[in-house]
């Protein structure tokens, strides 16, 4: 009962599988993951899940704290960490706490589950520096709410948190059996604020990867490992506070793409609003996808070929780490409800049989209102692609350090 | 342009991937998915995705027809059906007949990307058949809405509709595109009814894949290409109507799972209502997973081992082949919404936050009245198993037999 499985530890093909990822990296772009089984190591300066090749499905879970006790809240990071160095090693979680006699360990769903490049990554919200805990002092002064941006829709049921937990795999019921294990943890300590799960797929040839709207998503991302990614992503030692050495600030948003309009605007018209060349990832200026676009460049008549208001020219100047997942969950809204005869008539603001599709956004940046605040605020003011898109869903969190065998995600905060 | 891929056809690789899926039936339950990239081929005596093994994404869609037109019905069925032919191979569509100037053949999302075992399967729901086109003389008699049994529950959102496809792959964005390209083609004649996601992970030795109870679930299955296969699944030659020969019903059941009351509940006290063990899958009669279970053997006391009330016991007498898949949606319900000023206080019967995961149970049978129906009787009114779970949802559809090259499917019947 204490394995999920019988063989555990790194293989051989997850070991090839990894020097595969490293591989991919150095092409530029997104990597194409790595063949499970594979384990991402759980431990290390960083948190896993975050430098890691993105794998092909992600489940993004938001708690709010109910206990305004801080040891309480030590005890879930120390609880939640053990899960995920056991879990992700294909390892049972020990048992809980407050498991009633005669409970099974854990759900058995998981039983026999390939590893999967199973990587679980916890961050901390806003609300965890308030009043509750006595860690306002302690707040990290880059986290903060982040402002309104023009266009915002954005619905409770997909913002904000006082933990995130992002759960990725490339197995998507591996994924969801890791995040119930953190939710088994939770009782009387933090209550479920969200579910949100999205995928990845991956070209054959291990090219850069699309979303919905058909373009390769990822080309300018600094690659994990070099000199650039570190600066964009960790906090650096020595940064206020210190317990955030290592660490880094997620912000989440949930993009809903009209994909039904979308598809019927030409090709053309597709190209110049991204400024490139939706096939290819070639700016429109020429050269091939890693090509850096020419913003100079102009076209008969004078005008630029990276018009001013496509989303190369405008998010170019801002230096992030996009993460970001598809999801597709069909038609969305109002379940159907009855009203007691006499209830006058009232607008439900009813969504009903809107699709919702688009991206979860997940962006890792040292600093949220340096670096994705700007990007956003130029984007939503003049990107023609967010005429395509909602941003329905959003939050920001601070992303501690990794942990250390022994140790727990949160420690130099929580003590 | 034509093609998605620049590398088509079956591998070498598909072939031994389809090798180990043989092998793996052999051994009984369901089997290990093969390694993509496999091309699963689309036309063939049966529709594809039934017999096929279950990959690890399924997404199921249904819509109602808005056409009256049965000419434009068939159209539909041929469009559809070059689709699947064309995408399951890894190339794109044909353009859209009604795709405005400029637009690009596709959304591009599925670029590059490998067939992973995609299959898109068709249904004929019971509306087909009513008084709009002319078909109500050609409806099976055993295509029948299926009768409210104890306990349902169910939500417009997840029931019914005039068409649906089945749209599974190893790839969830491969999924999510080809249902896309399904989508596309129907405005106009059909309006999207619902959608649902369900996934599938594999242990690693091969063995039967799991539900969201931990249990085993497949073991009682015919093995796809046994006589006792084709007995349970394909409607026979010389059939009612004439039409169906080589195919198949599908009834959907969305069984909504309380996985928090299920993980409170002692590990022992899930076998018994099983009547299996968790672990090992083995009957509480003994022996492997495999053996057939002991209904007569009793224990201490002289009650028998595996109870009148255990899931086994009861659902055994219904031969059925089951291709489900799991579902996790998290939390449900009503979107926040405002009333204005003076509205009455109303119900809206939220369920809101409630936990929305389980099975989304796909049941193959040649007579949904003689071998689901009776089964799902047995089970609502008996099973200690159905106080864990909630039926949401449920749709009951004719799946015509497979196209040849050159036809569409439903042929037979639409002409």
């Amino acid at each position: 009962m204490a394995s999920r499985r019988a063989v555990l530890g790194v293989s051989a093909a997850a070991l090839a599988g990894a020097a595969g990822a490293v591989a991919a990296v150095a092409r530029g772009g997104d990597p194409a993951p790595a063949q499970p089984p594979a384990t991402v190591p759980f431990h290390g300066r960083h948190q896993a899940g975050i430098a890691t090749p993105k794998q092909r499905y992600a489940v993004f879970v938001a708690f709010d704290l109910v206990t305004r006790d801080v040891a309480v809240l030590r005890n879930l990071m120390r609880d939640w960490t053990e899960v995920a160095d056991r879990v992700t090693r294909g390892q049972r979680p020990l048992p809980r706490g407050n498991a009633p006699a005669g409970a099974a360990v854990d759900s058995g769903d998981g039983d026999g589950l390939a590893p999967a490049r199973l990587t679980m990554t916890f961050g901390f919200g806003p609300g965890v520096f308030d009043a509750r805990f006595g860690l306002a002092a302690r707040r990290p002064p880059a986290l903060r709410d982040l402002p309104a941006f023009a266009g915002d829709e954005l619905d409770p049921a997909y913002t904000g948190g006082d933990l995130v937990a992002q759960v990725c795999a490339d197995d998507p019921q591996l994924a969801s059996y890791a995040a119930r294990q953190l939710r088994s943890r939770v009782m009387g300590i933090a209550r479920l604020r969200w579910v949100q799960r999205g995928f990845q797929g991956y070209p054959a040839d291990g090219g850069t990867p699309r979303n919905l709207f058909g373009q390769k998503d990822g080309t300018a991302n600094p690659a994990p490992g070099t000199p650039e990614f570190a600066d964009t992503v960790w906090v650096p030692d020595g940064a206020d506070p210190a317990w955030m050495a290592g660490g880094t600030f997620l912000v989440l948003r949930r993009i809903r793409m009209s994909l039904a309009t979308w598809d019927l605007t030409p090709l053309a018209e597709q190209d110049a609003i991204l400024g490139r060349h939706r096939d290819t990832g070639a700016p429109l200026s020429g050269g091939s996808e890693f090509t850096a676009p020419d913003l100079d460049r102009t076209g008969p008549g004078g005008a630029p070929v990276i018009a001013a208001d496509s989303h190369v020219r405008l998010a170019r100047p801002f230096k992030m780490f996009r993460r970001g997942f598809n999801y597709d969950d069909g038609p969305q809204g109002d379940e159907p409800h009855a009203h007691p005869a006499g209830t006058e008539p009232h607008d439900h603001a009813n969504h009903r049989h809107d699709y919702d599709a688009g991206l979860l956004l997940a962006v890792y940046v040292r600093d949220p209102g340096a670096q994705f605040v700007p990007a956003q605020e130029a984007l939503a003011r003049a990107d023609r692609l967010t005429t395509f898109t909602t941003h329905v869903g959003s939050g920001v969190w601070a992303v501690p350090p990794g942990a250390e065998p022994g140790g727990y995600v949160g420690q130099a905060l929580l003590g």
